[in-house]
């Protein structure tokens, strides 16, 4: 059945058999969303409690007496007794923690803002005006290369592996003094699902890089979102720190995949070199972020274990999801000798690798059928997936009924854009 | 008693009297902060209503059936209903608000931020490495200043007048190109608690400006915090628009004094020249603020009366304390001449001018006494108040018992500060 062994004739009537199916769903007029990382409403029902997870007036105290309904500029960094919840259950020092507004996104660009505006410990001032570099694995978050984009920023795409980076391009690429930075998602990547391997994490911690000011955008943002099965990813800080470069990190992570996506925490964490870079802008752009919905997250979880248990019951309503994608591709795909979206144990992507110069025919046709994908590019930088095979798939929000339609639709797509091709090339 | 006309003898007389009080509240061992304008736990009490404002999983979705917990992406620049009541309660028209997070001081800076990286419409680029000044009011807001310092945007201090801003000044300074804005809070200006005027908004929208990207921040933090009662200000919008310069404007605000402090609901509002420029960056900033928390505003308060009797109870407990203020500086610095403190009709400060080189001494005396002012020059550019006679106060903390103290000494302290200083020149 493998398409590319298949003669002429019976790639003819496999189109025939495509083309029915194609418009047996056409008929069907789905109209099905997975173009964005979206938990579902069974998801967000998980956190109802954090709606009256402050129920009486000295809820509002944190422990050291403060009252968090005013400024409490006092504990800027946060709610002492969430930074160490957060310690904790994320693996990074305490003291690293600084707790923001509801989204570790707007504290990375304002992170990249204040390297424009101001430089980096190390570094020769300001990067506005420089030609900047940054590495970008790929594929990876589009949201990500926008706000390099932005600033002007040069986006230098690096391939993903199954351990992370590809290693050898980015040892190279750092003696480039240009090159300032790396960005990415170590953990449940987003879309590929890989975890950094220990090599991976030791490598990026030892390289030597030809700019002073070198960070590493670390946004652990699925650290705690397996699906299947945890797998355990090298603690960053203990490791740069072996290598005398600890400063180089600057780790983001969030509750938007933990509570609520819009309502949730952010917080950022780095070593006392770069908090003493970051703070005193900080203090000058904002009084503080909003403590009491800090106190709300506290009380609603309390403990590392009641977090723990909240993200299996996550992981439960993902597992059925996640299965129907797995399912659908080893039967819709596997057969015809196409596809391959890795094995993602956690994270909230499948990246689906089509023969090249598939992706974006293969979204297009999902379009016309009503499937809503995330658009094909979108993975890599500047939107230009340079061999257009990628495709990224967001299983979260429709229902396991919706996902499978979509499954199917995306499958029978697939078949048809690479059997027209095979037949244009024959 | 006037102390300018007395004798030599009668004021060291004086002295010794002042020196006897001073003794007298050094031994009472005060500790009492009035450096900055925070509410008193009575004030926050009335809005604990907050906390279980969101009762019903039902109340997470906005009337547009968005699902609040969630990114919320398509209601991006507000929950609708909450942008219709803010559009009514503070004046400006509803399509002009973007509704953020819990800090306007937050939205200022990430707008001045924007201004350096970006540039402004009808400007000439970036402002980054240019030579940028703005005109700050003053006394003025040290926040304000700070943020504008922090960028290297070079501050012109032009002196409040009890109707706003010297405007025969401004106008006189807006023909250097170099003057790229003006920084305000138009009504219950922190810390005068001056009104602008009719004619003075009038003058502002009015005036033509060398640079073509002038730009009013107008932090309209005051808006409807009335003590006394209410004092009229012009729609800043409505006026410019009058001119043809509508796009001069960006008006922000928040519920900072009205809800909670720390979390609150600010939001800014701007023409659409100013709504094409700025919605691109913050879509690139962000996913979207908290919608949960807009949903609890929206569900504490539901209607604009209900706003206006909420603001009735803070009055109420503001008055209190303003009295206490007034009465005695009215017998404690009047009767010896000294004392300009204006008529602040609501707010949340006091402006007291003393004689010329007086306020840092005062500032200090009292520090020695445990009564903590907002440091002296604080409201001016830089820090540097050029006569050195003012100090703001910020009386709202305090209970009503502990301000009479406070005020008490700082009177002792004012008189002790100008007879020394008399006796010295004399």
């Amino acid at each position: 059945m493998n398409y590319e062994k298949m003669t002429r004739e019976k790639l003819e009537q496999e189109r025939v058999l495509l083309s029915e199916q194609f418009a047996h769903y056409q008929s069907q007029k789905l109209n099905l969303n997975m173009a964005r990382g979206v938990p579902c409403p069974e998801q967000l029902d998980l956190s109802l409690g954090l709606n009256d997870a402050i129920q009486d007036p000295k809820d509002c105290f944190s422990e050291n007496g403060t009252d968090c309904r005013t400024y409490a500029a006092n504990i800027f960094t946060g709610v002492p007794e969430l930074r160490q919840l957060f310690a904790e259950v994320f693996g990074v020092p305490e003291e690293y923690i600084i707790i923001g507004g509801n989204s570790s996104l707007n504290m990375i660009y304002d992170m990249v803002a204040r390297m424009m505006l101001f430089g980096v410990p190390g570094g020769d001032g300001p990067w506005f005006g420089k030609k900047i570099k940054f590495l970008c694995p790929a594929p990876g978050y589009d949201r990500h290369f926008k706000i390099l984009e932005s600033f002007g920023i040069e986006l230098v795409t690096v391939p993903m592996t199954k351990e992370g980076p590809d290693m050898d391009m980015v040892e190279d690429l750092v003696r480039d003094p240009a090159v300032r930075g790396l960005i990415c998602v170590p953990k449940f990547s987003n879309p590929t699902g890989v975890v950094f391997s220990s090599e991976v994490v030791h490598r990026l911690a030892k390289m030597e890089t030809a700019a002073a000011d070198f960070r590493i955008i670390w946004d652990n943002a699925y650290a705690i979102h397996y699906v299947y099965q945890d797998v355990p990813l090298d603690d960053i800080f203990a490791v740069c720190r072996t290598y005398g470069h600890e400063d180089r990190v600057l780790y983001f992570a969030s509750t938007s995949k933990i509570t609520f996506p819009g309502a949730g925490i952010a917080f950022m964490a780095m070593d006392a070199v770069n908090r003493k870079w970051v703070m005193p802008a900080l203090q000058t752009q904002t009084i503080g972020p909003d403590k009491m919905n800090q106190l709300r997250h506290l009380h609603f979880f309390r403990t590392p274990e009641a977090m723990y248990a909240h993200m299996a019951r996550h992981a439960e309503i993902m597992r059925a999801r996640f299965d129907v994608v797995n399912e659908t591709f080893r039967e819709g795909l596997t057969p015809y000798g196409i596809g391959d979206w890795g094995d993602p144990k956690g994270g909230y992507f499948f990246s689906l690798d089509l023969p090249d110069g598939c992706a974006q025919k293969t979204y297009e046709l999902c379009h016309e059928l009503g499937v809503n994908l995330t658009p094909s590019g979108a993975t890599y930088p500047y939107g230009k997936d340079p061999r257009d095979c990628n495709l990224r798939i967001a299983p979260t929000y429709p229902t396991v009924q919706e996902l499978k339609a979509a499954m199917e639709v995306l499958c029978i797509c697939a078949r048809l854009v690479y059997v027209n091709q095979l037949l244009e090339t024959k």
